[in-house]
Formats: structure tokens, C-alpha cells, sequence
């Protein structure tokens, strides 16, 4: 299979989903001032680490991603070079730092620390891999200080993407975080929404479940959510150029949303006048989706029935989701039995339709 | 079309969601004992018909269901038998009342609110009409009056089924609900889950959208939270007779959210040890669902190919949904292009193995 699609893919996959991890708070402090610095040590921040992916976990990150015991998976760019960019002879990887900073009350701690994980992802990786790509980190708790980090870094060509998490204290389709999508358009950048986020709302519109299992697979439901507001609210309509990238959502769901949203599109499209045509029609133009982990059917052929009830062959850009692969052996992440021509699309060509490279 | 179905459905149709309103609080007077009649009065609560279906929405109601101008659809016998009984040749109707019973934060009076309405339903409705089922309302509020009240009527040969409502403040799967899956299961009743009840919390996991076609084409999210939790926290293992009915929730995201699902099992059961097969099976074997209104495909034949992949011809059950519907002609309710075996189960072979007929 290495052979095969070192064949098929002479320019190299883009690999649109790799995780790298800020080792410590410490590696912060030289992009910190001097007053967030103390800030940060006086309150004893130690770590903004996640625990999406619980670290005992054997789904959370796969075997040999620790650089050293205890070290965290993704945080160390030589066995990242060495696990993802060489083995799938990656052209372009993007990078996404899963790090709470969107979850800080305080605004201008988040600031700030958006700005040191930016300017530390510049130098302690961009620079040192011409292959990497970045997602701008930005405080979403206050999308005009999002969108003036966005115009701190926006121009520099490592970064082709602005990152938001899933779940948010509204729904992203909503003005409020219009702001957002007015400086990533300016600077031709996609928005990416990845699984993760605030957790001031339950995962379920019904309540606090009470299981991992139960939270891990609602959080399809959160980029539902968020695709129906973006489409609903004319966030495409007032920027036509925007694309946003959903990252760790699962893709089967998309054709039946789409029938129930543009049935209910027919039937109450008075409400929402802006939306001029079919929902399905603006999310294939605008909304892509990456394909690890992939909420996968038990046969090849009915993911591909899937893809063909999507609509469109463009919709999918290879991800490996290094280091919290799902699968056994890397070559899985692209599942089996695509034709030629859609592997070829998902593996390189879609990316590049859709980011500046 | 009609002729055909007289002859495929010798038996009758069976119609499993069949929407009667009460018409004013008024006709409830006499189902309520001196204290809350004039509780009601004198708090001037003067109708709990809930909005979910506004008015003055073309969609709401199908045209020439108000029984006098001004009247509530589905509040005729009459006008329900003439409009729903006859032309389906309807075998047996399962009738759900929409009063927001479930929505009053005191207790006492949603306890007393449907005790009404059920003695309502078997006076005024089960009783003049042999063809009518009812699902009970139940004080879903507080899961031990709720069981208290099944057991008052669980007995009655026209209850065949417990209304609960797909917005709650918690997800159904909790034990603080089992009093009422154990009540249900004492007498082979099913439990049914309709569209609507409380807002609590907002119906995206991300916050509240701005738009009724938002909150609408969301439901289907609240159903797979209740689904999802209904699973996982092993309700059909505790009650292995009990049987879901999903109401007006659509299912071609079924396939989606058992692959979705079975993966993630397969990754963290050892988190729910209780359930040990997979989730599509245990929604296999105990989730129903109705099939109106339906998020169809743009193809008959990509509904069929959704319906095999859902893995049963057994999970479908036919609804009019009157006097709600979403079609233009009342034949449209059953989609074109069914085999004639799956039109036969789904019209009524389905609803007698999952009723009590």
C-alpha cells in the first residue's frame, strides 16, 4: 500500500488533522511578557492540556507517540517527522495545538496566551519543517480580540487556518463571532472546528449524560449544530469566500442532515430569507470535513454509497489525526476500496482547493 | 393508490401517531376535582396547548382540519374519524395528546393536569371510538408520580403506550427515569418519545440558535441524546421487555449513529460493562420509530438503501402524523418505491408486534 500511494500521490499527501502538544507551561514562558509570565507562575498554571483524550486511554494516542515516558504524544517535532510527515511522504501537514486556552473565564489571559502558543507554533515548529501548516490558536471568548490575533499573525504563510472548538458558548453561525470570519476571509483562511471545547452547555440538548462513551459520541451532534446555525444564520452569504473545515466530526451524518435541513428549508425558508438556495447546496460549497476518526459502516461499499449521497466528491481532505489514531495500522486511515480518483481527491487535491498552498 | 392499500392491507392500517387536542381547559372541568378546577380558574390557565406547531404556519396543520374557525385541529371526533379513520381504513389509531402537562414546574398540578387528561382520552375518546389507542400522559416532572399514574390507568385496554416528550431535563436513560420503564414494562406498554416538551436547556449542545427552522431541524439531535443514553445507561437491560417508540424524530440518521456508536462501544465498553453487544443491535431490537414526518431522500431508492442499512425491516411503523403533516396528499404519507413485503410491515405488521393488539 506504501508504494502504492507513493504512486498515486507524486506531490505528496496533505495530511489536514496532526496534533502537536505544548510540552509544558514552560515552553510558554519566553512568549509570554514578563507580567503573564508571573501571572501564569503565581497562579500555578502548570498545564492548559485537555483531557479529551484521557491519557491512560489506549484509544487516546497511539502506541510509541510518547517522545519519553511521560512526555506527551505530539510534542516533540522529530518523532513527528518521523511517525507521520515520512511514512505517508507528507507534502503539507497541518497542525492543530489542542490547548484550553479557549476555556479561560479570564480575556486577557486567553489573549495572551494565544499569542505565546502563535508565536511559539512559528518558532518551535514552522520554521523548523518547511512541510508544517498551522492553525491560528485565537480567544473565541471574545471574538474581536479572536479577530485582532487573527490580523497579529494572519499574514504569515505557515498559518492556513483559524481554529475553533466545537463547542462554544453559542452557536458559531451567530454575529457575535461574525468578526472571526470577516478577518479569516480577509487573509484567505479557513475556519476550522474541531471536536473539543467549553463545556458550559451539556453535550446533549436533553441534559448531562452521565458515561464518556455518551459525550464522545454526541459530539457529532455539536457540529450538527454548529453546520445548521453557520448555514441558517448566512454566515456563506455574508462571506462567500469563507470555507470552514470541520476536524474530528464523522462525515456520515451529513447526507441525512442535509435532507432533513432542506425539507425544513422548503417549508420555512420565509424565516431566513438570506439562505436563497438549498442548505445541502451551501454546505457543499462551503463546509468540509476531515476523515479521521471515521464513524465508519461495516462495508466499504456503503461508505461509498455515503460519499455519493454527500453530493459531492470534494467534501473530504485526509486527516491521520496523529497522535489519537483509531486504527490498527496507519494505512487504515484511508479506508479500503476507494476509487483511484476519490483517493486522489481526498488525499491531496481537496486540500489544496481549499487551503493557500 | 387507496385501492391498492385496501387490498394490501386487508387487516387495516395501523397509525401510530395521531394527534387529538384538547380543546380548551374547559373540557377539562369535569376530570378535575373541586381544588384544581379552581386552582386553574383562578390562576386563569386557560390553555397548555403548546406552540410547537404555531399556528399560523402553513406546515402546522393540514388544511381543513380545524373543525370551526378557530377551533383546534384534532379536537373533533368527528372531523378525526372522517379525515384519518376512513380513508386510511385504519385498524387502530394511536392517539398522543400535546398539552403541556410536562412543562409546569409544579408537581402537584402536572399530576392532577393528567389524571384529567387521561380520564379525558378514555371518555371522550377511547370510549366512543373501538378503532382509538392512547398513549398516557404522564408527570414526567417527577418519574415516581409518573409510574403512580401508570398504574392508576395502565390497565385500560386502550392504553397502549407512555408519552414522554424527546426535550427533558435529563437524558431518559437515567436511573432517577426507571420507575417509569418499570411501571410501562408491568403492564406491555411501550414508551413513546414525541417531538417537543421542555426548554430547559437549549436544543443545540452549543447554545441557543436564533431561528424556529434552527430548533426544528435540531430535534433530530435531541433524539439521539435520548437514544444514546437510553443505550448506554443499559435501560433495555434492566427492562429487556420494554420497547422505544421514537415519534416524529426521522431515522435516516439511524445508520450514521449505530456506526458512530458500535465503534465507540467497541472502543470504551468497559465503561458500561452492562452492555455487552453491540448498541445497533439493542436499537435493533427495542427502538421503533414513526415514520412521519419523514427527512427523505431526494430518491426513493436512497431511502431504501437507508432502511437496509439500518439493519432491520422491523423498526419502522406507520404515521400520519395528522393533523400535522408535512405532504401535500395524504397517499404521499407512505413513500413510493417500497417493496410490497416492507409496505406491509410498516403499514401494520410492525406496530401488532410492538402493541398490544
Amino acid at each position: 500500500m506504501e508504494k502504492d500511494l507513493a504512486v498515486k500521490t507524486r506531490t505528496g499527501v496533505i495530511d489536514c488533522d496532526v496534533h502537536h502538544a505544548v510540552p509544558s507551561m514552560a515552553a510558554l514562558y519566553p512568549y509570554l511578557s514578563e507580567r503573564w509570565r508571573d501571572y501564569v507562575k503565581e497562579h500555578n498554571i502548570k498545564s492548559l492540556e485537555p483531557n479529551y483524550y484521557p491519557r491512560g486511554n489506549p484509544l487516546s494516542a497511539r502506541p510509541g507517540s510518547e517522545p519519553s515516558p511521560g512526555a506527551l504524544p505530539g510534542s516533540d517535532l522529530g518523532l513527528l517527522q518521523r511517525q507521520v510527515l515520512e511514512p505517508w511522504s507528507v507534502q503539507y501537514a497541518i497542525l492543530h495545538c489542542l490547548y484550553g486556552v479557549q476555556m479561560i473565564h479570564n480575556e486577557d489571559l486567553a489573549a495572551q496566551l494565544a499569542q505565546a502558543v502563535n508565536d511559539w507554533q512559528v518558532a518551535e515548529w514552522l520554521e523548523k519543517d518547511s512541510r508544517l501548516r498551522a492553525s491560528i490558536v485565537v480567544p473565541s471568548q471574545n471574538p474581536l480580540r479572536a479577530a485582532e490575533e487573527i490580523h497579529r499573525v494572519g499574514k504569515h504563510p505557515g498559518f492556513v487556518q483559524v481554529l475553533l472548538l466545537v463547542r462554544s458558548e453559542k452557536p458559531y453561525g451567530k454575529r457575535y463571532y461574525w468578526p472571526i470570519y470577516e478577518a479569516a476571509e480577509q487573509y484567505g483562511l479557513t475556519v476550522g472546528i474541531h471536536a473539543g471545547g467549553v463545556t458550559g452547555y451539556p453535550i446533549m440538548p436533553v441534559g448531562w449524560p452521565s458515561h464518556y462513551i455518551e459525550d464522545y459520541v454526541s459530539h457529532a451532534q455539536a457540529f450538527q449544530s454548529q453546520l445548521i446555525s453557520l448555514v441558517s444564520e448566512g454566515v456563506f452569504v455574508k462571506f462567500p469566500r469563507l470555507r470552514v473545515v470541520m476536524m474530528e466530526s464523522g462525515f456520515t451524518w451529513v447526507p441525512s442532515l442535509m435532507w432533513r435541513f432542506d425539507k425544513n428549508w422548503k417549508g420555512l425558508r420565509r424565516e431566513i430569507p438570506w439562505v436563497d438556495r438549498l442548505p445541502s447546496e451551501v454546505m457543499r460549497d462551503h463546509i468540509r470535513f476531515t476523515l479521521q476518526p471515521l464513524d465508519e459502516p461495516p462495508k466499504p461499499e456503503i461508505l461509498l454509497k455515503v460519499i455519493e449521497q454527500m453530493g459531492s466528491d470534494e467534501m473530504l481532505l485526509f486527516s491521520s489525526d496523529y497522535p489519537h489514531w483509531h486504527y490498527d495500522e496507519r494505512e487504515e486511515a484511508l479506508p479500503a476500496g476507494l476509487p483511484v480518483d476519490l483517493e486522489r481527491k481526498i488525499l491531496f487535491e481537496n486540500a489544496r482547493a481549499v487551503y493557500r498552498f
